[in-house]
């Protein structure tokens, strides 16, 4: 039952010392969902022991460089290493004649299938769903169609607390009402209120990813409550204008950002260039947001899974 | 006047840990050429400390993925940079549409030119040429069109041993043509034999980049008398069937090239996924050309420079 969030390149436009081009991969109750694909985004999964072989999707936020240059060689390892299961790739719609380039010259003997599902909304959509875990697509705000993503696990049938069902007597057809969330009326009139006989198992756990993005004021609303918020931090408090010229956040700004959602954490990357030390990144953010953390190549964050007792 | 090879990748086709894709660095009097360009090559020069900014020209031997996918992401690095002097990009000539679709989708801004020069040939050209070095391409035997680069230093200019200019009293015009490599006849009838005055300052230094490749004849009359032979190397002499079928080369093939060739030493790689160390490689073709080096990344081999006594 992991929810767990690997960074595998926390660089920005250009790659430095031990810090790849933007990718992650998050590892929730057993599938594989790879975010952006920075260059060498293959070596860093063979490092991290991550097996590419299971990626279920890819969600690529735009077509920058430094967030797809490292699709072309991972789709044809898989292919050479034998995937036959149809891989999806979610990306804004000009990604399209990108992938049909590369499929026409690289596509021969691939061995599976791509699915391309092409982005374009104005406000968060559901892209992705399974039995137990929703992704949603909205757009941000940077110099080309950019899109974030928001993953959760989906809201768990309510429970009903033991003591009740043998204390009331309840049926069946009552037990199945209280977990779809209503209250029961008795034939003698009496009601039971489903906030008294029910709980939710679980708290569904959530991840934002937004790269690349200047501030914009819908954000922190549409990923509010996220349990972990990655905002991307490309510049220090400093840069605010060559931030806000090139469509890029700052540290305050994420921060801002982070307290405004609500979010449990914030994990920040895709520093500058200029980064030396992403500790200096991290120390203004907690200076708004206390719960921030600056990524590193091949840090893991794992959100705990919490049963209600 | 240095004659450096920094091995910037290398695994085959699929990357394994702490190895990526096919790459090299040259770095020959000042200049920087760069072979094969392999995912993750930017990294590799960073963490080697290669001025990237410096590369001279970009020699690709085909298509194949393991040897292209770095490409993009470097010349865009290269643009954010601030490069403005074209950069010399000699590949076969089917990576013309491919650079053609690069520039479409991400070479707006990029700020310098690139010089496509398309290689066609049936044996070894000339395709790059300096003051003191020049290229030779020439065609290899891969499941593609392949090509393999041979780097040299030119002949040098003869110099004249000091003691026979005294002895012998040599005007300009007999100096001049003792370093053209003439013999005199002087008006006496005398003659000064040009071996008996002349000598070379230097042995010209050589480089040859053979990958990828299946043995053939000619291969190592085109490379004979190379300093330094990089051979591909991609299976354990168990696997000439494999080999064969895909157009590659054993250790006892590599080495039995070296061998034929006269080369001076041979350094391997390209190795198999299936590879866990590269001395077993070694070992085996050690049995054939005892002066073999296996590769792995980030090693440097250095030619010296040999000043005549």
């Amino acid at each position: 039952m992991e929810f767990r969030i690997t960074m595998a390149g926390t660089a920005s436009a250009m790659p430095v010392k031990g810090k790849n081009q933007s990718a992650q991969v998050l590892s929730v109750r057993g599938r594989l969902f790879l975010i952006d694909c920075g260059e060498g985004v293959q070596s860093r999964l063979v490092e991290a022991g991550i097996p590419m072989m299971k990626i279920d999707s890819i969600f690529i936020s735009h077509i920058h460089g430094d967030h797809v240059f490292g699709l072309f060689g991972l789709l044809s390892t898989l292919g050479m290493k034998g995937r036959r299961i149809p891989l999806g790739i979610y990306a804004p719609a000009n990604f399209g004649p990108i992938m049909k380039f590369f499929l026409s010259y690289y596509g021969d003997g691939l061995g599976y299938e791509l699915n391309f599902t092409p982005l374009a909304m104005k406000s968060p959509e559901m892209v992705f769903e399974s039995k137990s875990i929703e992704v949603l697509a909205f757009p941000l705000n940077h110099r080309i169609e950019t899109y974030g993503f928001l993953f959760r696990e989906k809201e768990p049938q309510l429970n009903v607390r033991k003591e009740a069902v043998a204390t009331l007597g309840l049926s069946l057809t009552e037990i199945g009402a209280i977990k779809r969330g209503e209250d029961v009326v008795r034939g003698d009139g009496s009601v039971i209120y489903n906030a008294d006989v029910a709980y939710r198992p679980y708290s569904p756990r959530s991840y934002a990813y937004c790269s690349d993005t200047a501030p914009f004021p819908q954000l922190p609303e549409w990923v509010h409550g996220v349990n972990l918020l990655y905002h991307e931090c490309t510049y220090l408090a400093a840069y605010e204008e060559q931030a806000r010229l090139r469509y890029h956040s700052t540290t305050l700004q994420a921060a801002a950002c982070a307290a405004q959602a609500g979010a449990g954490k914030l994990v920040i990357g895709h520093y500058s260039s200029r980064c030396r030390d992403p500790r200096a990144y991290e120390a203004e953010c907690r200076t708004v947001f206390p719960e921030t953390w600056a990524a590193s190549d091949g840090d893991v964050f794992e959100i705990p899974f919490i049963k209600a007792k």
